[in-house]
């Protein structure tokens, strides 16, 4: 077993960390414990809050071209701080896309991918405990490290009380409210597209299950009250918070406060309820007056689902969605606050990836050392967020991005350039259109939702290349005879020749057969309880 | 002859104004001639400028959401006034729509249908003189009035020097450097898509050919300048002015200074171009000190072209596009800059039209009276832009917006609500996309520019209606048995019939017969002249 001895390896390797560089001031040294670091350096260090979003596409805030959503804390976050235009996720799906982004490492690397491409409750699947988490990097350095809200990387090993993969075990010393798996359609307590109130729904604090199913009305409130709770009490450490957001989730919900209020509907009520809790963390840091010393980042997990039931966001101007690797499933909105050290209204066009938010986050916490023996796939992009670069497709000009459905490599970005050597066959909502197809019709939704990658891909033979700078749409494919086609394929040829090269076999955590006996259930009579009700 | 009576009627009535309402300051009065009013009210009286740009999608300028597009004069007048989300043309083709503008009339009261929707160069029609148009109003009220760039609105009526249709006839009495009919695939200069310089590439000064083929490169420098000259000659008296820009038509052009500087290609650069020019504008009026005195209107004519070449804007999250009534071809970017006047950084959500510009203009110059005897199908919104009124949606709540191709009624919308009675039979770049159709093809082409409305419009039956705040890419189809369904359908019909019956019958000013004798020709021997070289 691999994950034990890389582990172990690992945590060997951070013993010895050195220390570099934060805003640009040179401060070599080296030390054999970071514990040891001089008390003004650490208490200098920044803190790190990261907000999360559930399948919230490109487009669906004001800021970023929706024309009808209302201004939300993201909005303020923008106009307060840095916008980024071109920022990636690995693989359009949810249990992978969130492996990327706490490990830096493509989710093939670290068994997160398989036929149904996320973790269902009985799974005995999850992150690997070998893989090196934000949260494991910053905790060993003395920060204190929480998360509310969804988790989606696993829950139970060997039986239904053993959290074997829960937060805890992946360097989160505070675990608050948390979903370990998502809201579902399943859940929905309206119960307009489901009858029962099902297996899928729980909330976990630490590794217990508090309440089956979920009062989603009050949810988010909660994570809000756990989130300024945890930072009132840290607020003179060094802390991390991860609050991943799961309201914009089909079928959706949101706080009577918040229901019915929106133009944009019930979705565009998710997002103001989503917005509403941003903007109580960042009044809550203003308040504490700690704002200048932590850096925030907002980000989705993916682009906006696609499965034509009218409970998706938007994804702007770019086709495709959710589980495809067109602009539209991959490109995500990703905004930076940090007063004080990032200009109010700013904006970033280089292509980013969320792989990068690792990197960059030990970069800004003077941790590089860190990852100097792991494989990590992302690149800081810290010198961006403290303004000491600012050139647009920096990121892009020398490093490709790899783009997933499970194992297979469906797209790729260089430069300006994308390939696709598979495309999803769904075409959409033009088509349910077009053609007057039931919407939200099972057939629709299991095509997009549930089919395999094998299933919802097609081949395209030539591959298909796209400027997506000059057209970001992706409708006007290069001649596959001109020399620029054959150049740029070429190239992305030798770049994927080595990336390949670079995976070890990795055993699927998402195929691990499902064990009925991993089933969270509180009470074996009739799976509900509300211990903190 | 419909055309001189009407026109006589209008003057008569026109000279008896009532002067209301500016500022919210209700100053009621009656003058028998309005260049009686004291100077002091004629001095602060604003100045309007109109920035009218050429196929412009939603999406094509950042703070519309485009990903890629670098900040522009747009974008700044956006963060010094007001941008707007939900103004609407009524036709999404050249001629109607800027008829729709000028008028404050849907153009199938003005004659501005036909089958080729949009006048050609021999075509002896154009915007009746009958027709009331801004510059007219203002110029009676003794503003002057100026334009430069793109009118097609037509120019010959008997022979090929008469300028019958021309901005001179329509109360420009400044006609600077124009287009009278368009840029146009045929006047592109470095010849890649089409071979021979064309009967359609002329400039016109008043109303006599300046330059023809025109020399694109420097065209936009020369249109800046006469509007910059306009303005200081004019600085102490009123003026309007219509900045009417023509380079973000297909094929496109630039100034070498922007030429491939722009990372999203060829379209970006002229959008770059423009935006430059705006600025050029804005900062004149900063520099004159009468920007607190000028009301500055940004908007495109309608949305972005889709036919597959690679030279389109972009439509944003929207569906279809130019040619077509889904919100991608009638939703346009619309801006207001007035410092002083309009706060910055502000967003109007409000359902309004371009129709309601004329109407808007007459209210901010305190000159309703003359719109009293003329059927003027817009609103003013006057009371958005002097912020005496901030009431989303308020607009539309009591009244329908329609959308036509030609003669035909296609759409409509009425508060949050649109119907789709004939859809575009283009599926766009969708399909040429999935089918591997090729681009750009003479078939698409055609298939996008040429076809007539009946070939272009499948009818719905039942008619197609969409939510289009909660659902703006028209995408989930509202129930037809539902009863939300019938009583919006009800309620259209029933407006639908009563807008009909205002409706007189009025000969097309596009099917007139083209004549060869009308084909502009500076030069019998060539058709080629620089004039002003």
């Amino acid at each position: 077993m691999a994950e034990p001895a890389l582990g172990t390896t690992l945590k060997t390797i951070c013993l010895a960390t050195v220390a570099i560089i934060i805003m640009g001031l040179f401060e070599v040294g080296q030390e054999n414990n970071s514990k040891t670091q001089n008390s003004q350096s650490t208490k200098s260090r920044p803190n790190f809050i990261i907000f999360l979003a559930d399948d919230v596409g490109y487009g669906d805030f004001h800021v970023y071209g929706d024309p009808t959503q209302e201004w939300s804390g993201v909005d303020r976050m923008a106009k307060e701080g840095k916008q980024f235009t071109h920022v990636y996720t690995p693989v359009p799906v949810c249990s992978p896309s969130r492996a990327a982004l706490l490990t830096g490492r493509y989710p093939i690397r670290s068994g997160i991918f398989g036929k149904s491409q996320v973790f269902r409750p009985t799974s005995p699947g999850g992150l690997p405990r070998s893989q090196f988490t934000i949260a494991e990097a910053l905790q060993q350095e003395g920060y204190i490290t929480g998360i509310s809200g969804k988790w989606h990387l696993g829950i139970n090993k060997y039986n239904n009380t053993d959290g074997f993969h829960l937060p805890g075990n992946h360097g989160f010393e505070v675990v608050n409210t948390i979903l370990p798996l998502s809201q579902h359609w399943l859940c929905e307590q309206d119960k307009v597209h489901s009858k029962k109130m099902s297996e899928f729904c729980f909330l976990y604090r630490d590794n217990k299950i508090i309440e089956q199913p979920i009062n989603l009305a009050n949810l988010t409130t909660r994570l809000v009250h756990d989130t300024t709770e945890f930072i009132s009490k840290y607020r003179d450490d060094s802390f991390f918070y991860l609050l991943s957001f799961p309201q914009t989730h089909a079928s959706l919900f949101s706080d009577p406060r918040f229901a019915g209020k929106s133009k944009r509907g019930r979705y565009g009520d998710s997002i103001n309820e989503m917005g509403w809790a941003i903007e109580e963390v960042l009044n809550h840091l203003v308040k504490l007056g700690i704002d200048s010393k932590t850096f925030v980042l907002f980000l989705s997990d993916h682009g906006a689902s696609r499965d034509g039931c009218g409970q998706e966001g938007s994804n702007g101007p770019f086709r495709g969605g959710k589980f495809s690797s067109w602009e539209g499933g991959i490109r995500i909105p990703t905004v930076a606050w940090w007063p004080g050290v990032i200009s109010p209204s700013k904006v970033s066009h280089s292509v980013l990836s969320t792989l990068d938010v690792f990197p960059t986050i030990m970069e800004l916490a003077n941790l590089t050392g860190h990852l100097a023996n792991i494989k990590i796939d992302g690149r800081s992009f810290g010198g961006e967020i403290i303004e000491r670069e600012e050139s647009d497709l920096a990121m892009a000009k020398d490093r490709p991005l790899f783009f997933y459905c499970s194992k297979l490599l469906t797209a790729a970005r260089l430069r300006n350039y994308k390939i696709h050597y598979y495309t999803s066959t769904y075409s959409g909502d033009e088509r349910i259109v077009q053609e007057k197809l039931p919407q939200c019709s099972p057939e629709n939704v299991n095509r997009v939702r549930n089919a395999t990658c094998e299933h919802n891909f097609r081949k395209q033979v030539p591959p298909l290349v796209f400027d997506v700078e000059s057209d970001n749409r992706e409708h006007v494919y290069l001649d596959s005879k001109s020399e620029r086609y054959l150049g740029i394929v070429d190239e992305f040829t030798e770049l994927i020749r080595s990336h390949q090269s670079s995976l070890e076999v990795v055993e699927s955590e998402i195929d691990k057969p499902p064990l009925s006996t991993l089933q969270p259930c509180c009470n074996p009579l009739s799976c509900i309880c509300h211990y903190e009700a």
